[in-house]
């Protein structure tokens, strides 16, 4: 069995050899290949989106995906949400020291693959070396970069006007009950399944059909309640939400009931909030539900004014709730 | 004494203020204001250049430097020897629960100084944090964007030639060994410090001054011996270096003659080398000499071209040695 070792990141021989069987093999351009301190692109002709993010999630491979499917899709899905064209993504490996290298190559195949389904390249890379017990065996950053049309509005939370629909791409809260019950092995619903996916189709094919998107974001740490919070936060404008339409699946449902989580706030990977105004919300919709990955959108709320700034739910049986932020710790380690 | 929790990493409630109170304060600028899951950039005139580091340096704090000043002079130092001009950082926090609030400040704060300094922006980031003992303390990940002006010719490594100059811009081995004096307590030499800097200044007036620069590095990881040795297996030439102009601190040659350390080999996080035609060399050596972090600049050796693309050392006896590339693991976590 063939292990990481310390001097696989002394930036030496060692360094080299995995850069060369591992790296280089399965992230396979010409940009890469240069090698030099940085990757050299050509000019972007747009307004530049940058985003990062760093993936700790545990464990490395689970149903759905896997570290390596998630760090590409988690950043080219910030990008994607933003309005931007992903164009460029580079991964920054913290690697325990002892970590299979079988596991690592896996991990590394299924960025290249997921990175060349959606047509990124990862031009740069950096590899780091802990000791045992000062990591968790893989940590990955991404760093994405993508691109602005000029001929593209720009998404903009201000935007936001009372009537606006809110619609969520399908079911929530996938993900975060996936790595849960694998995680401890719980073994309760064994239908689960993250929803780990790349939204960058879904976007684009969104921003094509209407010009009066103010908003998308992808529900990650937190949830849909989280990311709603934030938005009613940031925009002043109240929302509320209709329980008996948010789209949750009957074994995610019934994990969290058992378990005394609110699917609300529980972590999705592949799915995004568009907030549209009221006239394109169906046209919009109808495109959601044409893609494979939207086939269980719906309008889950609508935007009001009432000057609160607060997020309601709407209950089951016609009550009035006013939701919260997640606050301290649902469950560490998610992403 | 205020630590960093689980709940920090949440995405909520904690999460927030962690931002609010400690990144947004430190870090601020309008392009990271905005908060959208993308930083939006303005158009970038020129060719992009791109590159990513991790940070999991211990200690924390060290003399002439920390982990955060770290994180943003070794990005920007990359960007610098590719021949950009650095822009925009993202940052990348992965955080051990019961890391203190004040050390990450220190560190925050380290880093909004350094870059506020060179001029290079901040523009979106990621905080997560990992239970005790699956991480250590802080770790950093950095990726910069730059951009290289269109009238800029392109530094590239296969136009180097024989008989071209190998400038140093001053002593080596200076980080390398302060890590490690530090870390195990050893208090051998009171004097060693790193050389931590941003190279920004320096490559510029270099730039600025020949255009027949073949070709800039930081010798970080692995050392003036390693870095030196990639680039003799990328350009197919062989290179000599002389061991007597080799500017190396007294106290970083009694410390690595103690302990059986090669300077060669040590790390530098605030040296740069640069290839250059023997025509340009005094020129450009003088430039070096004239910046205050060149002071002790030195040419060091030359470019052959003898088909075998070796690294050859004079040694002071009058004798050549080959030098190899860096073989298992010196000391991990320089950087």
């Amino acid at each position: 069995m063939e292990v990481i070792t310390l001097a696989h990141g002394s930036g030496g021989e060692e360094t080299y050899k995995l850069i060369k069987n591992v790296f280089l093999r399965y992230f396979n351009n010409d940009i890469l290949k240069e090698q030099g301190d940085s990757a050299i692109l050509d000019m972007i002709k747009g307004k530049v989106a940058v985003t990062t993010d760093s993936f700790v999630v545990d464990p490395l491979f689970f149903k759905g995906g896997d570290i390596g499917k998630l760090s590409i899709c988690g950043t080219v899905n910030d990008l994607c949400v933003s309005g931007a064209t992903p164009l460029y993504i580079s991964a920054g490996f913290i690697l325990e020291e002892g970590l299979e290298l079988k596991d690592l190559e896996k991990i590394v195949k299924s960025m290249a693959d997921t990175a060349n389904k959606i047509g990124v390249k990862i031009v740069t890379g950096d590899t780091k070396v802990v000791q045992s017990g000062k990591g968790h065996k893989v940590y990955i950053n991404t760093t994405g970069i993508g691109y602005i049309e000029k001929n593209n509005y720009q998404l903009n939370i201000k935007e936001i006007k009372e009537g606006d629909a809110i619609i969520i791409s399908g079911t929530i809260g996938d993900h975060g009950t996936s790595i849960i019950n694998e995680r401890e092995n719980l073994d309760i619903e064994s239908g689960l399944k993250s929803d780990c996916a790349a939204l960058n189709e879904l976007t684009k094919a969104i921003m094509d059909t209407s010009n009066e998107i103010r908003v998308m974001r992808d529900p990650t740490r937190g949830g849909l309640a989280n990311t709603l919070k934030e938005l009613v936060s940031t925009s002043g404008k109240s929302m509320e939400i209709w329980q008996k339409d948010i789209p949750i699946r009957g074994d995610v449902r019934s994990f969290c009931d058992l378990l005394g989580f609110d699917p609300l706030y529980m972590a999705n990977e592949g799915k995004l909030i568009c907030i549209v105004s009221n006239k394109d919300a169906h046209k919009v919709l109808n495109v959601i539900k044409s893609n494979p990955l939207g086939r269980e959108g719906a309008i889950i709320g609508k935007v009001l004014d009432d000057g609160k700034s607060k997020l309601y739910l709407k209950t089951y049986i016609g009550g009035t709730k006013v939701l919260g932020m997640l606050q301290g710790e649902l469950i560490p380690r998610i992403c």
